[in-house]
């Protein structure tokens, strides 16, 4: 899984000591630092931290970041290793539904296994295969929300355009992508698209990572402020607008970075339609009522007060504000169902609502 | 009209040369550097590097230039130094529809005066009267709309939220502001509010501007990303919206900073009252339908890749995007009449329609 020029956000190096490989996502787009992570703290700062960020990648950081506490850990029991480093692991990001299930699916493939040996054989075997999990729904995501795509060209014959908001491509998950997988799909077919990209502060993920992403596959796009989206669907600048999804109810609610609810409003508004693209993991089964009882992350306030960027070759971080201003910084808001024109899974494409999803998923009834 | 500390962005200081005084508001908030201009030169650059910004400051801004052009000339005869003053001062900002109103005021209370004495005494006590008509125009909106947030505090007697986009305060006035100005009403009414400043991306005037001027006077807020305030919304944390208008329709289709249409449809889909306040010289009484006949100014791409702050005391612009991306820059959308609750005027509040304008300005009819 070398790989010198990444097209991927995590991979193992096979070498002397098998190292995890991940892209610091927070120089991007100005340089691009591969990281190696050996031990299970440097997963979950690389977590906490946000060098990885987007809830697959997450996910599947999580996954061999348990993984290498079983390595670094020879005189504590696998079960006691287990326990420990999913503690750690979970407290990194309390909303991000898909590190609880990465860490739940460790220690089930574990469960049992007394041999230390065993236990980090087959703990990288699992983590392998969630990430090649990962990469395989991102793909079949890709396959169902390219048909949107193709619509639209199908009818109107003319370069379709999209709007995105974030980071909810490849940097966010392994491969492909979530809300970018039918975009990189459509490219491959060779429709002739141009994607709007969101600038997303106060991160500006969509500015530093989808544009970085999109430019290096060579796929027109053009950053636009958070402010712009409404305007552009106003004056028939967009065809379709994909988003990722952080949490989604199962009745079709979405929790998803700051500003998506925005979004939503205006796709709405103008008849645009507006597709959540989501590997069913993110789907919690237990949740109906997004408003209510999605608990949303208030972040520091220094990244609302402060930006990163480049200058004289060097990254810095610039003060955007009065010294003694505050600032309120919400990660994430909830975009309701019914805004949501459908949702583009791993099995296909559903209407936001219970019904929709039973029928994609009907193991869940 | 002299302060150490100001409330007001152009004011006559007097003293040996009677100087005007500004703030020059590039290096808000970091810094705040007070300029004074004693040439009309001194003042068209004000205006042409935006040292002052904002459609009636550059109105004033150019009336007080006109009288320091009558001062330094001893030589030319008044209607001369009329023509050439008013020409120089044109040049600055080709587009600003208030800075050509403010010439013609200042020509037109001139015409006729050949004594050079009597023309500069009569210049300067007419760009007064600009700058005091302004101050009265934005006192009375807010005498007018302070009245909604007293109701909100009378039914709730809690504190009052308001949100607000961009910088229509004092700051692109002289006093008081437009959006700011029931806000500042209510302060002196003692009401407890508190502020969402939307950082109004992409040249920050929320963060930059409107923060400063709150700061200033002691004015508890919170500076947001544009993305957030729709969350704020949901969870019942706005009680009201209150913003600017650069163009407003007879139909009360409302023209104002890019992203101003997203926080309508927040606003509207939550119920939370979305009112415009503007001076009825904004109104243009030539459109009825905002979406297809007011231009949107397509700004320098720049202003989306780069942005400024403050690092290590200097203030520096730092580049946000990848080098080969492209960016698009709309300055301005529309909110169409129906997402607004009120227009906040100088002569009242009336709904945003052709019908509730008649009522307001019956001459127009």
């Amino acid at each position: 899984m070398a790989q010198t020029h990444p097209t991927s956000s995590i991979w193992i190096e096979p070498g002397i000591d098998d190292s995890v490989k991940i892209i610091d996502q927070r120089t991007l787009p100005h340089h691009v630092q591969i990281v190696t992570l050996r031990k299970v703290e440097e997963a979950a700062t690389a977590i906490r931290d946000m060098l990885v960020r987007g809830a697959p990648l997450i996910g599947v950081t999580a996954a061999f970041g348990m993984w290498l506490a079983l390595r670094e850990n020879p005189n504590k029991s696998v079960l006691e290793i287990l326990e420990l480093s999913g503690k750690q692991l979970l407290a990194t990001r309390p909303t991000a539904v898909n590190l609880q299930w990465a860490i739940g699916e460790m220690r089930y493939a574990l469960t049992g296994i007394e041999s230390k040996e065993t236990a980090i054989k087959r703990g990288l075997e699992k983590a392998i295969e969630i990430r090649d999990h990962d990469i395989d729904t991102c793909r079949k995501i890709g396959e169902h929300g390219v048909g949107l795509i193709a619509e639209v060209f199908k009818r109107t014959k003319k370069t379709v355009n999209i709007l995105t908001h974030c980071n909810a491509g490849w940097l966010a998950c392994v491969k492909w992508g979530t809300a970018t997988s039918p975009i990189y799909k459509a490219q491959e077919q060779g429709i002739p698209i141009h994607v709007w990209v969101d600038e997303t502060r106060p991160r500006n993920q969509g500015a530093s990572l989808t544009a970085w992403e999109l430019g290096n596959q060579n796929i027109p796009h053009s950053v636009i402020t958070d402010n712009a989206g409404g305007h552009f669907m106003q004056q028939g600048k967009v065809d379709l607008c994909f988003v990722g999804s952080d949490r989604t109810t199962r009745t079709g609610d979405v929790a998803n970075k700051i500003g998506t609810y925005l979004k939503a409003l205006a796709a709405h508004d103008n008849r645009v339609p507006f597709y959540v693209c989501l590997p069913s993991s993110t789907i919690d089964w237990n949740m109906k009522d997004g408003l209510n009882e999605i608990p949303i992350e208030e972040r520091d306030e220094e990244e609302v007060s402060r930006i990163s960027g480049l200058w004289n070759d060097r990254i810095v971080s610039v003060k955007l504000m009065p010294q003694d201003s505050p600032a309120a910084n919400p990660g994430f808001d909830i975009t309701p169902a019914r805004l949501v024109s459908g949702l583009v899974t791993e099995r296909g494409i559903c209407r936001a609502n219970e019904e929709g999803l039973k029928k994609l998923f009907p193991e869940r009834n």
